[in-house]
């Protein structure tokens, strides 16, 4: 069998453009409303996509409510932990991938919220962990700034540990059910985890039985050094923001060599780079999709979405037409700051004219579906991607058009299934069920 | 309209009896079987039921591995509030209840959880406050053993005050989504909640609309003075264990006369006693059906059971043959345990005589539809209940044959509903939307 690419939904109803709520054609509140997000999930579940994919943040940004009230998705969008469940009853084979803080997470409550999804869904789910990066979400939390991006880690590594030895509470055949002998759970399927670490101390065991893929997937996006050295440790999806070719390989062949150097097959650590694309029958018909979708900017949207880039500075204190001055290195993402750095200097722009172009610049693929088939095969066969995260400027139209010109030219190149050869979210990835009690 | 009884049903897969799965017609993994738990709750939709309700421990009771092993729901059950987001897409009208802890949770997530849920289930979803009772919990959070009684109940109070706060963080109309001016809300429309309390220190605001019933419905449950204050105070639905009618008289008029010493319209305030049910045909066919469950308790469990009652004691070193020993006074429930003395003494039982009459006195109400609706309609109509939270020793026995043969003699008494007149749980329970902003 040929090998074929893995697809995952990234979906931010009513869209990724934080002003994609005012296309005409998109529901502005589908972020709240149920049937909108279930029709989505029930299009990528069609397209036989290997998985939906939820963001998510435990707050809003520190914003300026004049900006944060002309955006969506921040502000008013389900709890994903909840929205896989009745997701999962809606659906029948897809995978169901959500994000859930390490930082902000007790990892009891997560381990058991993520097997109750497993059993659910009858084994289709993924944790994306992230280690939060906004002093937003910090403040909800009784803390008054984010912890420091190196403590971030530490914890997200051993709450990973302690969530995978609580999955593995109970043996798979723990459950005998036997009426007879009066026995449903042999007790010598049964382990607590007994974990005292650094940052948990946690007695286990889970109350709840295996989950039906042993483990849900491990899902992790970090960039950093850190992130690198986690993902490769433990991640079986990692889903990365890098935009051009050069790039991507060079991660895809960093964290394969990394995933070996812990001992572990680089076949079983899939890397889905980000993909935001938007296409139609022609290029002149996806370019002025494109067009139209970056009329809807407010320009307010684009100077903080710069000040967030840089590490949540306040922009409008600082003359727009005036050059980026230098500012203190962010706690937040490094990467996303290097790069803005790059593009002012190379260009000599101004503040608003950064604003202006990063904000239209959304890194979104445009093109006709041969093209951005091409780039797809690309990335795929030249060991940038094992497939993609698909992202969509607005729903459900760009959607829409992925899944019916896109998907099509895939799958005559033979690069995309055609049907669910398997049940679980691990069978969608060709991902190995792991044994009990093996630590990463 | 006369006053209408409400009714819950307490759902525990395969039932609450603690021998339950053993029963030849139970399923015994049914509290990890989504389609059997959304049977159930579609049966108790079809009889018009108020809600749902299922309860929660985050971990498993320190019972030894041989005790724990022959029981069922501690084991081996869905988190509550994931079930309750998959019920809520494969149910339409009736109400979800879910338990969650304010020892063990964070008031952020908990709120956001619960306005997802509402969201979720449009309008749909009651809270259940449980501080918690078990150290089997406390070890799985880093903490040594249950937090004292007083002050779980300071941090509950708290811990509602500020979820209540976030659920209040955006006006009912504040998501104007106006295209054309770019304002998605309302900067007017939004109250960070900016919370520094004793044990809580919350920025805010939720990062979700206001949920559909303005707030999700408070459930509390609380016996002791402090639990009967809170109660008065916050909560809209009173669960209560009272089993005799006089006391549950007490307990009614002192909880309805606690609200109105609050300010609180006493009608704001459903007191729902636990009642657990078994009915058939005649009595003789509900006497054997409570026999035939009765035989299903493995001896350790019932053993094990008494030595619960009497404050946490190890009773298998003892002569199971022999009498209670004077054994030190226990500081958990010193009347449970001076009337396991007084029965003891009453009958000269052995131990072994003792743990099997102790586990057979489940509390279950056994008899006919019409002694069934007798009793409930005397609770009712003399000031004991505003309805019952209704309870079933095994699934989906206990439920078909309360819902096929008590409702409709209740309903033929103009006891209870024929059909749902409105469509949230508030409406169900005849409950005021809450204003914003009002602080209980």
């Amino acid at each position: 069998m040929s090998r074929k690419l893995h697809l995952t939904a990234f979906l931010k109803p009513p869209g990724e453009y934080l002003a994609a709520w005012r296309h005409p054609e998109v529901d502005p509140g589908a972020g709240v409303d149920f049937e909108s997000v279930l029709a989505f999930a029930r299009t990528a579940e069609d397209a036989k996509f290997d998985a939906v994919f939820f963001a998510d943040l435990v707050g809003v940004p520190l914003e300026s409510q004049d900006v944060l009230s002309r955006v969506s998705v921040v502000n008013d969008s389900f709890e994903p932990t909840t929205l896989l469940a009745a997701l999962a009853a809606g659906t029948s084979r897809i995978g169901l991938i959500a994000t859930a803080s390490t930082t902000y997470n007790e990892p009891y409550h997560l381990a058991r919220t993520f097997a109750s999804l497993d059993h659910l869904s009858a084994g289709r789910v993924g944790w994306n962990a992230v280690t939060s990066l906004n002093d937003g979400e910090a403040l909800n939390f009784g803390r008054s700034a984010h912890v420091a991006h190196a403590d971030r880690y530490a914890r997200a590594e051993e709450f990973h540990d302690v969530v995978v030895g609580l999955w593995d509470s109970f043996a798979d055949d723990a459950f005998r059910h036997d009426r007879d002998s009066g026995v449903y759970f042999d007790p010598d399927g049964l382990r607590s985890l007994r974990h005292k670490g650094e940052h948990f101390s946690v007695e286990g065991p889970l109350n709840i039985a295996r989950p039906p893929q042993g483990r849900p997937v491990v899902v992790q996006a970090g960039a950093s050094e850190a992130g690198r050295r986690f993902a490769a440790r433990v991640a079986e999806v990692v889903f990365s923001g890098v935009r051009d070719l050069a790039a991507a390989r060079e991660f895809y062949a960093d964290i394969k060599a990394r995933a070996a150097a812990f001992g572990r097959d680089p076949g079983s650590l899939k890397v889905l780079p980000a993909l935001s694309v938007l296409t139609g029958e022609t290029r002149t018909e996806a370019e002025s999709k494109m067009d139209t979708l970056r009329t809807l900017m407010p320009p307010q949207v684009a100077l903080a979405h710069l000040g967030y880039l840089l590490g949540g500075v306040d922009l409008t204190a600082l003359p727009a037409d005036g050059p980026l001055p230098d500012l203190p290195e962010s706690n937040q993402s490094r990467t996303a700051q290097a790069e803005v750095y790059r593009r002012a200097r190379a260009r000599g722009a101004t503040i608003r004219e950064l604003a202006a172009e990063i904000s239209a610049d959304t890194g979104t693929v445009v093109g006709t579906p041969v093209e951005i088939a091409d780039r797809m095969e690309e990335w795929f066969r030249t060991g940038a991607a094992d497939g993609f995260t698909v992202i969509f400027p607005y729903l459900p139209g760009t959607l829409d058009d992925f899944t019916r010109l896109v998907v099509p030219e895939l799958r005559r190149r033979g690069l995309f299934r055609t049907a669910y050869e398997g049940a679980t979210l691990r069978d969608h990835l060709g991902l190995p069920r792991p044994e009990r009690g093996t630590v990463p």
